[in-house]
């Protein structure tokens, strides 16, 4: 019952089943930012959808199409209802996974996204990353055993093949609802060992684990966590050159899916 | 399209869709911890789900029953299936807040549970308040109206005749995924004027809040925040007692709802 037992277990029952001998068909790309995610939509000419796949209410966008032999969804939270912003963060990000698993039974998600990096462990702006393993670093449970849970930490989907490939920077990637870093958050993205940092991927993590899907994490470092300019600044400043060079490994990583089954990639 | 706009819509759609001329029959209680949840189960003679209503591989627990005229559903994120412990949190409670509605289409929720308390504020250990608004305060955004998104300020559904009747306390609730309290913890929790401290609340009203279904919720305080005592000791020692409390507080609840409107809680 180890924390890194259910990770794995999505690629071993996904086997099992026979998903791994077959080639990749739906695939749910899940995006936070519509900025994130609409030169992606442009990229592979995806239609949004009329009548929604998700319930009143939820502002859930789902946009769809094929590309050579697969079907595409990507799938944002939306504009938050109330405040009228993305729907960035955990809690709208485990949602937006749970649905579009029962609604669309995708054989692998990808989350991609923009994210912070510490040039200490070797990211630089516009660097594009797949993220090794996923953790929190907002979830302080200090019971025995509640602090492992806080912390969740699973390996993201093996993907060797595709690293090769395309010859992309790996590193750890640690999850928090703030786009600041308070001391607390630096100690326990110091205990993660992580080189990214971002605001969706571990809740996307947990929610594939326990249902049994694969997910990867394709992450673009918009600003340096650890560097003298201040984070919100930084991030505004280089969203849109950042996005570019995300939209394009992106379109890269599901190129190289197409035809491969799971245990090719 | 202010923050407050959409947690007072609720009632008032629930009003216009005739929900409030009509007494409340479906309700779903959803508890984090099996340990606060089990005396509740006892006291209505609740009974496990064998077939879930939730698909396979999340661990969450339907109990249920009928109470003079109404269905009552408990519901409880279960053991999380890598650590085994309790499924607490923001992203189990929004996740199975979506679930319970998809699934049972409730009148109102009733998020029960333990939290801290602040002295400051009037709370003293045991007590069981009604929150009046709830928010979070982990959620740092520091980007102009994100800010207001991350913090997720939202009103519960207004009770006057049940606090009267029941003679509860009435506080702010402020909701994040730490036991603990950093400085900027502390700092938005007190910008955010609450009495009470958890890990559940504000992330269930969200999702309540874009499903338009009415909730409350009941907090019976396990430790005193702004005390001497290291939370995670106080809250283990207590919570057998605190949990006797809060049992009691949700079966008057549940008793005062018999036969009522919404518009008469």
């Amino acid at each position: 019952m180890a924390p890194h037992g259910d990770g794995s277990g999505a690629a071993e029952e996904a086997a099992a089943g026979g998903a791994e001998k077959r080639p990749v068909s739906t695939i749910v790309i899940l995006i936070a930012m519509q900025a994130e995610a609409l030169p992606v939509v442009d990229r592979f000419q995806l239609v949004e959808d009329q009548d929604s796949l998700f319930p009143k209410g939820v502002p859930w966008v789902r946009y769809h199409g094929t590309y050579k032999d697969l079907n595409i969804n990507l799938i944002s939270p939306g504009k938050d209802p109330s405040s009228g912003v993305d729907s960035i963060g955990t809690i709208s990000a485990s949602l937006v996974t749970y649905a579009s698993i029962q609604a669309l039974k995708p054989d692998l998600i990808i989350n991609a996204g923009t994210a912070g990096g510490f040039k200490a462990k070797g990211a630089s702006i516009s660097d594009v990353f797949l993220a090794s393993e996923v953790a929190f670093h907002d979830r302080r449970i200090p019971i025995p055993v509640f602090d492992l849970y806080g912390v969740g930490l699973r390996p993201a989907f093996s993907t060797p093949n595709l690293v090769k490939e395309l010859n992309l920077k790996v590193g750890k990637l640690s999850t928090g609802d703030s786009l600041d870093m308070s001391q607390q958050d630096e100690a326990t993205i110091f205990a993660n060992d992580a080189t990214l940092k971002d605001m969706e991927g571990a809740a996307i993590a947990y929610v594939a684990d326990i249902l049994k899907v694969p997910a990867i994490f394709v992450k673009a470092v918009t600003d340096i966590v650890d560097g003298d300019k201040p984070t919100a600044e930084e991030f505004l400043q280089n969203l849109a050159t950042v996005t570019a060079a995300l939209d394009q490994t992106v379109c890269q990583v599901v190129e190289f899916m197409n035809g491969k089954c799971l245990s090719d990639l």
